[in-house]
This record gives structure tokens, C-alpha cells and sequence, in this order.
């Protein structure tokens, strides 16, 4: 069914996460990222250089990534626009996110612009971003569908990253922003896409709203991707479905990677160590699930 | 992907998951369960005639059976020996369902018997049902893994359903007792045991104890098995992790079947409905998913 080829996780706890959850003390935060990176995950979207106006959660965004310790991880940030790029090449990111919708009406929703425009946003940080040599990851938002549009097919996505890759844009997330992805639409998407734009770079942003994320993890897997994001604990949530749980847990998309001997970089002790601390920070029950039941290996006194 | 050949959805919310739960009270179970079938379900595991001190939750066993709607659906309750045979006879169920654990530790542990113990008053049960012309169902416990013992090779479950082929059984649930398996475990142990038993029905009781329930679902259905337990809300639990969800929620598997365009019986919208009475029959909130975010194919308002 696989092939051992590794996995890089990308943990997402600092911006998906926080900014859905009230306020968190800037020097937690610093320190649950620090414990994630010290476990050994590579890849971090700490925060978003975002408007503290629209975003308030996230307004320490500076200070936060000032006191990473930022050896052997690729840091990220979230940047709406040319401001915010600006602020990301001050702090010497690694990398920076960008955020346009496959859906129009997504996106107006989210940004009160057409998609167009949102695009014509994404070259001008882009370019920007080429000066300081830093990377930009473009994130489709409601790639598997859209909560006002409904679910549509691949030609939609399509046509949305032709328009990027034209301006020279090469990395791209597939979101599944609201969690409406089934493991057979990950399969066809990232098979489409894959075979579209061969030269691209992809990786898949999961949630588990409807309890089908790590199915689609392991359809994504099939289908040639090897970079996920996620969270500690689970933790994102998702504005149109409260109570459910937010982005894939970190720790239990790692425990099944581990368990189905797929080669991936973080401890996964360490990783269920740092999303205790984090249930105990925010002070109620995180969605993961490894962290409750421990690993399928470990063993019980008979 | 995928073919698309029906999917039996077999729910043991009325077994597995008020075992699990506090005292229900029995107008309430009969209710929830025969709102389950006028949802669709095709086939339910309704009770346990086991001993009253042993699991007092189903004492009423009887009395369940007795008020169910049974039309258009198989009724099965748990045996654990002779004396509940009987008792399934006298209730004029239409299948049974016996259990020995493929692990010698949680046999013992589970049962105080040895493996081949239980499968003697397996044998003995199968003879007194065969005379009462009713199906006998083997629940595998412990198939991928004991929370004592640890993984083991399929060869050890293959050699129990040897011993169980050679004595006329010939339909297993294959089940993950504790929530240990995997995607990639469950295609190499449901392609295993089809290929040692191409004449015995194989269906999959799985659990989401760490993350994976549908994942497995997906891989097991990948690998050719067409039949499911699963539990209203996802309720039943794991005693080796409090804490933890139970059986994969019915309503989720049949969400995801659902967006797959893989056929099965039951209604969802009536599932999610049935789902959301037991939660507030139970009083606590429900892994449950779907339940709680909709259906992917749910529109909001812009």
C-alpha cells in the first residue's frame, strides 16, 4: 500500500490554533512552540503578521517569533498582504503563508476581494518576498468545497493555481478549511493537481471537523503528499461548526505514521508531553486522542 | 479507488455501547434502538444475554428484544455461553454473536478461560443454535493487537480461525478491541485472513480509541469488507483508556460512505437525528462528529 518515504509535518498550533482560541499569554505561547520544535518538528507556522484589529489573538506576532529558538525549523508566518510581508521580512521568517480561496464567495467572505484580486495581492508579496530570499507557500482555501458554495470539482482548484504558477508561484497547501474533504476527493484532487502542475510543490492543511481527517491523511499520503499540516491537541476548531474539532492533531497523525512505519522527524513522546501542558494551559479537553489513550504499543499490566 | 458495492452498517450501540455507559433505562434503550432501524440499519446488535452480575447494564435483556421493531432487520445479541444461547433461542434472535479473544492474556483475562476453552463452548453454543436454525456470529477480540501482549503477526489470528473453520464457524468480526490497529495492519491482516478463508464472511468492529476508526474503515473497505459495526454517536469507550471515544460513530462511517457515493441503507439525517437524542438521553457530549458539524454537503448562508 506504501512506500517508507518521510513525512514532514508541519505543526500549525501557533496561528490555526491560537487564533481560534481566546487570548493566550504571549510567553505560553513562545513556550509550547519551543517545545514542539524542541520535539523535533521542522516546520512551524508560529503566527500572522495580520491586522490586530482583525485578529487580536494573534497581535503579538513580533514578540512571539522574536523568542523562538530557531535552529533545525523552518519558521512561518501567515501574511495578508504587503504590510504584513513587511513586518515578516523584519523578523526574518523562514518562509511566509499567503491565503487566497478557491471559492469567490469564500473569499469575499474572508477578505472582501475577488479572487483576482486576492491573487494580484499574493504577487506583489511575493515579489517582495523574492528581494529578502524568502519562500512563499500559497494556501488554497476551501480546496474540497465551500460551506456557502457547496462542493465543486477539481477544475475549480485548477484554475486557481494556473493563475499563480503563471506568476511563478510553486508551493502551494491544499486546504480543507472547513473540513468537508472524504478520502476519495483528497485522492482525485491531489491526483489531478499533482499530475497538473508536476513541477509544484503541495502539501495538505486537514481538518477534522466531520471525524475523517486522518482518513484523508492517509488518502493524501497514497496520492504522492508528504508534507501535512497540524496541531497540538487538534486544537483550530472551525467558525462553521462549533463544537467540532479543528486541524488534524499533530501527535496522532504522528502515532499513526509511527505505527505504520513511516518515517517522519518529531518524538512522539515529546509531542503527547507538550499537548498535555497545552490541555492544561487552556483549561479544557483537547480533541486528540493518542494523548488520552496513550500509544497502541504501550502496554498494559495484565 | 474504490468499487461501489453496498456496505452492511451494523449498529451495536444497544451492546457495546450501553455496556459501556451507566444504567439506561430500558424504555429508552428499546426506543433508541428502534429508531436505529426505522433510520435503515439493517442488522443490530441489540444486547448481551449475559449474566446480570457480571454486566448489570443488560440485565433487561430480554425485555429489550422483546419491544424491538423487527422488520426489515436482523436482530443479534452477544452469547457468552450456553446458558444465553438458550436464552436467544427462547428471545427468537436472529443471529448470535460469541466472542474469544485472539490473545491467550486477554482471553484469560477477559473470559478466565484459555483460547481453546472458549472456543470448545463456542463449538457447543454453534451446535445448540444450529438446532434453533440461527447464524453464529465470532467476534475476534484482540485481532490487531492486545493491550497486554502487544502487536502480533496475523498468523496468530489466523491459527484461531483455523480452529474455528475446522468446526463449521465460518463468520468472524475481526475486531479491534482496544483501538490499536492501523490502516496498513488492516490491509495486511483483512488480505491475509481472505486469502486463508475465501469461504468465510469477514466483517470489521472497530474502534477510534486513537484517531484511526475511519481511516480503518477505509482501509478495510480497500481491502474488501463490506460489513461494519458501529455505535450511535460513537459511544462505548475502552476501559484500558478513560478518556477516549469508543466505536466508530455510525453516523460518521455512514456520513463519509455517504460522500464517497459508496451505497449503504440507513438515513443519515435520521442517524444524526437518533445521534442527537442519545446525547441528550446520556447527558454528556458524544465523539460524534457529524453530529455536531452537519454533513460536508450542508449549505450556509453567505
Amino acid at each position: 500500500m506504501l512506500d517508507n518515504e518521510k513525512v514532514l509535518l508541519t505543526d500549525v498550533t501557533g496561528r490555526d490554533g491560537f487564533q481560534m482560541e481566546d487570548w493566550v499569554e504571549t510567553e505560553d505561547k513562545i513556550s509550547i512552540i519551543n517545545e514542539i520544535i524542541a520535539a523535533g518538528v521542522k516546520r512551524i507556522e508560529a503566527t500572522s503578521f495580520v491586522s490586530p484589529k482583525a485578529v487580536p489573538q494573534l497581535k503579538d506576532a513580533k514578540e512571539v517569533i522574536k523568542h523562538l529558538n530557531r535552529e533545525n525549523v523552518s519558521i512561518m508566518t501567515l501574511v495578508p498582504n504587503v504590510k504584513g510581508a513587511e513586518f515578516a521580512l523584519e523578523s526574518d521568517v523562514d518562509e511566509v503563508n499567503v491565503v487566497v480561496s478557491v471559492s469567490e464567495t469564500h473569499n469575499r467572505k474572508n477578505v472582501n476581494k475577488t479572487v483576482d484580486e486576492s491573487i494580484e495581492g499574493i504577487v506583489e508579496i511575493n515579489r517582495l518576498m523574492k528581494t529578502g530570499g524568502k519562500k512563499v507557500n500559497v494556501g488554497l482555501a476551501t480546496t474540497f468545497g465551500c460551506p456557502f458554495e457547496g462542493l465543486y470539482d477539481v477544475d475549480r482548484v485548477t484554475e486557481v493555481i494556473k493563475k499563480l504558477t503563471a506568476q511563478g508561484l510553486d508551493s502551494f497547501m491544499l486546504a480543507d478549511t472547513t473540513g468537508m474533504a472524504n478520502p476519495l476527493q483528497i485522492t482525485s484532487f491531489v491526483k489531478g493537481v499533482k499530475a497538473d502542475f508536476p513541477d509544484a510543490d503541495f502539501s495538505l492543511h486537514l481538518h477534522n471537523t466531520r471525524g475523517m481527517g486522518l482518513a484523508n491523511v492517509i488518502a493524501g499520503y497514497d496520492a504522492g503528499i508528504r508534507n501535512f499540516d497540524a496541531s497540538l491537541g487538534g486544537i483550530g476548531g472551525c467558525p462553521f461548526a462549533p463544537g467540532a474539532t479543528g486541524n488534524v492533531c499533530l501527535e496522532d497523525v504522528a502515532h499513526m505514521l509511527y505505527q505504520m512505519n513511516i518515517p517522519m522527524d518529531p518524538d512522539l513522546n515529546q509531542l503527547i508531553t507538550a499537548s498535555k501542558r497545552l490541555e492544561r494551559l487552556l483549561g479544557y479537553k483537547l480533541p486528540g486522542q493518542v494523548m488520552k489513550a496513550g500509544l497502541s504499543t504501550d502496554l498494559h499490566q495484565a
